[in-house]
């Protein structure tokens, strides 16, 4: 075949950027595991019936079907293309094997067959983590999975030079609360008219409100007063009470809110904000609601969502409200990595490759290897005798900073780091290379 | 819905499982790693004539396509069935990013749509590594990889209680140059007969090979006493010998098999022998092949294979022979796990649970959850206030051994083993679980 071309909306990484990848990965299971989150996969394919379901993503369902299937029949299964229907049918299938509240990190690929373009993928991975419980689940759940989220985003900042995010979270039962209390019955009506806040302003929204809703100018002013409302700590609350407006939803909804919020400010300071403009999801989440933004690359819109559903699952007999997120991995990564913004200072796990002169050596050279590799220093074979100079631009192409010379020659061995060209007498026994050699790391690009 | 029903050859695992197999893949990323093969990830699509290419696999393939396509047109994207056909393209069509020799580990699933039986899947996890170059491949490579794949198996066994392998080798070459050196041109034809040699006996063989083959009952005789050749050091070589053929073909054979087993019996000992009855994928190798089975489960048959193959991508310019195995990751663990052989010694990554009397002990409790985790210590707050027995109870279920007591209570906090039952004060900036008692450990199951 003559060289294949790259499929529209299924990235592919190099070796370098899937370091950058798995460590991304890592670092995410990392900090679900430290919060008690028990990792789950789920089968790729779903029944259709099942995918349907979810009314409009019909559409952009990849089915499935053996290539041998008898020619005219219905494809009966379909690629997944979230991570919350296929957990929510796991949940169901597997209850009796769960101990609730089961708390589940999924770290998966999805797939949607949408017209590729900027920023769509066909083929992505999430990772999401969701509490759910039968019955009921206690809204302080509604405060710790965006904490869980936070810090697994904050770990990326801090250790692989991703750039901070601003997570805004709002609350659908203070909104509804507050239009009843203004005498408003269609909560979503008007949502999705608040939604368009930013694109078109307060006084267009002002206006559709009325001539598209039918609320009085008076309603309309308080509920776009309401949704440019937003702040870093509870003082919303009574930006929101000055507008005068009662009900026992809307203080359930503060009293909820705040408590995101307060919590946030002491667990990841300046991450988190009351956003009353968040809409997200009109149908489906039933409380709070989470979008979050990379800073500085907030055109690449949210990196993480997510909600409370008070239906997540249900047998019929049991009902499984839940609460989670999902941050989009390769929404996230694939833009950082195309931009430079990201890089591993090297393209492969190698720290030391062990040089031969003549292929009499490599026994000495493998017995070398082995005993670095007994102490945790990924270390490589040359892949041929070659002199000095082809070795070290071996080691140099791909960015491993130490060459092992004398291996089985009957003198000391010596290992070079070829950055700074310095030479020293090595014991395979006991030379170790410097922490910060010893995998490749991820680091700002530029 | 009523609840789900399984589908047929789609193992999930639940989270305990799951944590073995997440055990397992670490430790064969943590080798792998050490021996310096990058991960690579491919998309999980293919086109449809990349995969039909292979032939007899054709049938198996599951074709993919947007539900929202066009009635009647034809599918032109399939799921892969295993991960070498989608790493040949990927070589491909990123070698001017790659450095060759590439040497790549790559986990992912695959699918075939088969009709499920016994130790059959329609979706499964495989672990590969492999080298590729262009042009030429040295012959050394072929010692190398069954090492990297025998230390990561071996290193399941010592770690996780995996069963110890046996991994089993031959040489296509050795068996080609002995069939010449007998004046007998057809290989194929011949290891075709030789490959029933365990189901119906070497007279039944030298039968075959004289009615259908059309060689000499002598010939017959030599090739069913080749076949019938093994030892676990280079003693096979003599044996071969004494059998009076010569070819160059053969010598070259019988020197880089010796060369395989003498490696491993340094290395990995006692899991590597020469068998020269190993035949294996008759039309695609074209050197050395291996295959493996976990010894006291015979029965599950191979599960890691491969070999040296010559033209495993070629653009028509440049040809990249390879060498490589597979480790059949579900086909390992899902019997194992399904009889008990193996078990996580809990369900969950949490190591111990802070309790609450009241819901006003919360942020305090979260407190002391933040300063464990920042030490490392998987930590969750109890999802409710509730009594002393209740607590436990909750840790018990999901096998997490620590409870901590007294949060924001103004006394000193407490911890309990729930196993022993001992409680004792303690600081959560300073306080730690036993090695052994931090993350969930895999053991022998029963």
């Amino acid at each position: 075949m003559s060289r294949p071309k790259a499929l529209s909306g299924f990235p592919e990484l190099t070796p370098e950027q899937r370091i950058v990848e798995q460590q991304v990965l890592d670092r995410l299971r990392e900090v679900f595991e430290l919060h008690g989150f028990a990792s789950v996969e789920t089968r790729a394919v779903e029944p259709l019936g099942t995918l349907a379901k979810q009314g409009e993503i019909d559409k952009e369902v990849y089915a499935v079907q053996r290539v041998a299937a008898e020619p005219g029949s219905a494809a009966d299964l379909g690629l997944h293309f979230d991570l919350t229907v296929p957990f929510a049918r796991y949940v169901l299938e597997h209850a009796h094997q769960l101990a609730f509240p089961f708390r589940r990190y999924q770290v998966q690929k999805v797939w949607r067959g949408e017209r590729p373009q900027e920023g769509r993928y066909r083929e992505f991975t999430q990772a999401d983590v969701d509490i759910v419980n039968p019955g009921a689940l206690p809204a302080h759940f509604d405060v710790e999975l965006p904490m869980v989220t936070l810090a697994a985003l904050e770990r990326l900042h801090v250790d692989l030079a991703l750039p901070p995010v601003l997570m805004r979270v709002n609350n659908r039962r203070l909104a509804q609360g507050f239009y009843a209390g203004l005498g408003i019955e269609d909560t979503v009506a008007v949502l999705r008219q608040v939604d368009k806040l930013d694109k078109i302003g307060p006084d267009r929204v002002a206006a559709l409100l009325v001539d598209e809703v039918g609320v009085t100018p008076a309603q309309a002013q308080a509920c776009v007063r309401l949704a440019t409302i937003s702040s870093a700590d509870a003082s919303f609350v009574d930006r929101v009470r000055a507008l005068g407006v009662s009900d026992p939803m809307l203080d359930e909804g503060l009293e909820l809110l705040a408590d995101v919020v307060t919590t946030a400010s002491a667990y990841v300071p300046g991450r988190l904000v009351a956003d009353l403009k968040i809409a997200r999801g009109l149908d489906y989440y039933t409380g709070t609601v989470y979008e979050t933004e990379l800073v500085g690359h907030e055109s690449m819109g949210s990196i993480s969502s997510g909600g409370r559903y008070d239906s997540l699952a249900s047998d019929g007999k049991t009902t499984y409200p839940g609460v989670g997120l999902s941050i989009g991995v390769t929404r996230l990564l694939v833009p950082l990595l195309g931009r430079g913004v990201l890089r591993a200072t090297r393209s492969v796990p190698t720290a030391v490759v062990v040089a031969l002169t003549t292929e009499d050596q490599r026994p000495a050279a493998n017995a070398v290897a082995a005993r670095l590799r007994e102490r945790g220093i990924p270390t490589e074979v040359a892949p041929e005798a070659a002199k000095f100079g082809r070795q070290i631009r071996y080691a140099d192409r791909r960015g491993i900073p130490f060459v092992w010379f004398g291996a089985g020659e009957g003198e000391t061995d010596e290992v070079k780091d070829i950055r700074s060209g310095d030479q020293t007498p090595a014991d395979p026994a006991t030379w170790e290379p410097p922490a910060e050699d010893l995998h490749p790391r991820v680091v700002a690009g530029g």
